[in-house]
């Protein structure tokens, strides 16, 4: 990864927002701007230099992993940070990581700086930076996504009636261990029957029922970069609703896809999958937001909702994600990951989508 | 779990932090107090009432989980919870909860109030509570600690020289999830060879080496509650030098579980390693805290380190994890997790703490 590169345009971004210094408290932003995988530090960039903060845990690991930052070990990252400050008189306006750093983070960061300096709250500086994918990271990304691809051919010789969630969900999860995977991205779903009406439904004891929807989403971490991928199977025969919820669905997924290419905006993505599932008037079972960027974490910059102005870029990382979801009853979700192309997007987890009864 | 006890406990804190509300947002404390386990949600605590802000995606099963709590759903749980505050002229101060919050959510939250509305920044409120596990609790913790103990049977089966250390991993976590294991509850650690001088060495293609330690630190998520042990093994015929080490260690580990009892400070646990670990010279290489609360979450309230003044209770549970990292050549750590008891504590991952040599 080219750390140096992002470390300078992460220091570009401090003019634009009219800072002398950025404190990163946020370990995934961190990460990306040095390579620093531990799970305390921060980061402080500067026009004249760039160090990470960390403590005697990481002594040896931060010296094989960051570039690009000196390295500064202590027992106190925040007040390493703050001294560092105080001894530059040039800087005055510090920014923050607004959306990470905590209230009691500020605080203490607020008393240990001298007279004259202020904390200037910053919104998603080094997240504008990741949204829009570099090579290397992009083919991290598809590895990550054609491993995801795999374990849902694994998924489905796993799953039948009577199989516990938790079991379908421990088979694909070791499957990813042994072919690379650090984690999973997230917990993984397996929600099956009535519990496919809970968008969020991890995996549980609950054993795959004789007649029913099962939504599997799930993802993996893969050289530090996430896949996530959805796909509904159906246990024994759908019923005439069942099927025509499906396809209203898959319906809505593939309009959203095609909706995404450069100069859209996240928001109309979204509204291509709504609309498509208003004219078939289940538009108001669609509960949560068509996608959201991924990569070094499972949800990034910029969300596919509505309402949200976003323009989409090569190089952009989405899901696509619309879902319906009958309280008591059942849902059905469809998800891919996709990536911004100059002419549209390529799916990353392309694998068919038809409906499979098992 | 007694979730309406718990909220009447929150209530009562209300007072003593001089707030006429407490905004609720981490997650850990939202389900401790009232049972949701969403991964979207604020909750709001009055004199009045206590209410569950959540979204679209947890209509069901905010109704099938939460307890002691209105359940109110829509698109924004920050403005929804504004209007609460707002609509109520009594409350005019509101707690948030500092080391949660963070400056976006606060900035957002000052923008909604009318005026005369103050945000007090509280300090680990709910967090204090938790400190001690009620016996439902831990016999949770008891339990997650015994398929701890179970995995480390099957790791030992697993591991020798060549081994990748991933694969180690991958199989004590479907060992976990078969066992009924929702997650683990921290990336695996398996570190061998040189890398087990990295105290936080995730399991990684490397191969466990023909002579060698490997330390082995891992825990679950079962039914909520974190399980946390570390064992370090060795690979082949241990060196003097290598052998004196793992002693060092284990004297520390056992004197630090001897000093744990009621009225004992946790800084006095942690000294109590520390100072086991000077006699043989070694404390220099002891680059971390003795060990920390755990619970609902692997790292909780208390810190056991260094100047913590914290006094030990019955019903805390904490882990006591000294070690040693000599940077580039070898690490040892041994932990475990135990609660504490009326005269001193139980050891919840009881299991050898020989030297086990491969």
């Amino acid at each position: 990864m080219n750390h140096k590169r992002r470390l300078r345009e992460a220091r570009l971004a401090l003019a634009g927002c009219r800072v002398d210094a950025l404190l990163v408290t946020h370990l995934p932003n961190i990460r990306y701007l040095c390579g620093f995988t531990g799970s305390a530090g921060m980061l402080v960039i500067t026009d004249q230099e760039n160090a990470l903060f960390t403590d005697g845990r990481y002594t040896q690991q931060a010296r094989e992993e960051v570039q690009g930052a000196k390295i500064r070990i202590g027992r106190n990252s925040m007040s390493a940070a703050s001294e560092r400050f105080s001894r530059c008189r040039s800087i005055r306006r510090i920014g923050v990581e607004a959306e990470h750093m905590t209230v009691a983070q500020r605080n203490v960061l607020a008393q240990l700086l001298p007279a004259g300096r202020k904390i200037v709250a910053q919104s998603l500086v080094v997240e504008r930076l990741r949204m829009v994918k570099d090579p290397e990271e992009t083919s991290k990304i598809r590895a990550a996504c054609r491993l995801g691809v795999e374990l849902f051919d694994r998924l489905r010789r796993v799953a039948g009636a009577g199989v516990p969630e938790s079991e379908i969900a421990a088979q694909i999860e070791f499957a990813a261990r042994q072919a690379g995977a650090e984690q999973m991205a997230f917990p993984t779903i397996i929600a099956s029957g009535s519990r496919s009406a809970l968008p969020h439904g991890r995996a549980s004891p609950a054993r795959l029922p004789a007649r029913g929807f099962v939504v599997c989403d799930f993802g993996v971490i893969l050289a530090g970069y996430c896949s996530d991928m959805t796909r509904t199977l159906h246990v024994g025969r759908p019923s005439q609703e069942a099927r025509a919820g499906y396809e209203a669905v898959r319906e809505a997924q593939q309009a959203a896809v095609e909706a995404v290419k450069p100069g859209a905006s996240v928001g109309e993505v979204d509204q291509a999958a709504r609309n498509a599932l208003s004219k078939r008037g289940l538009s108001k079972f669609f509960t949560h937001s068509t996608g959201h960027g991924l990569g070094l974490e499972i949800h990034e910059a910029p969300r596919v909702g509505a309402d949200q102005s976003e323009l989409l870029r090569p190089g952009m990382v989405i899901t696509i994600e619309p879902g319906i979801y009958l309280p008591g009853k059942w849902g059905v979700r469809i998800e891919d990951t996709v990536v911004v192309t100059e002419k549209g997007c390529d799916i990353l987890t392309s694998c068919p989508k038809d409906l499979i009864a098992l």
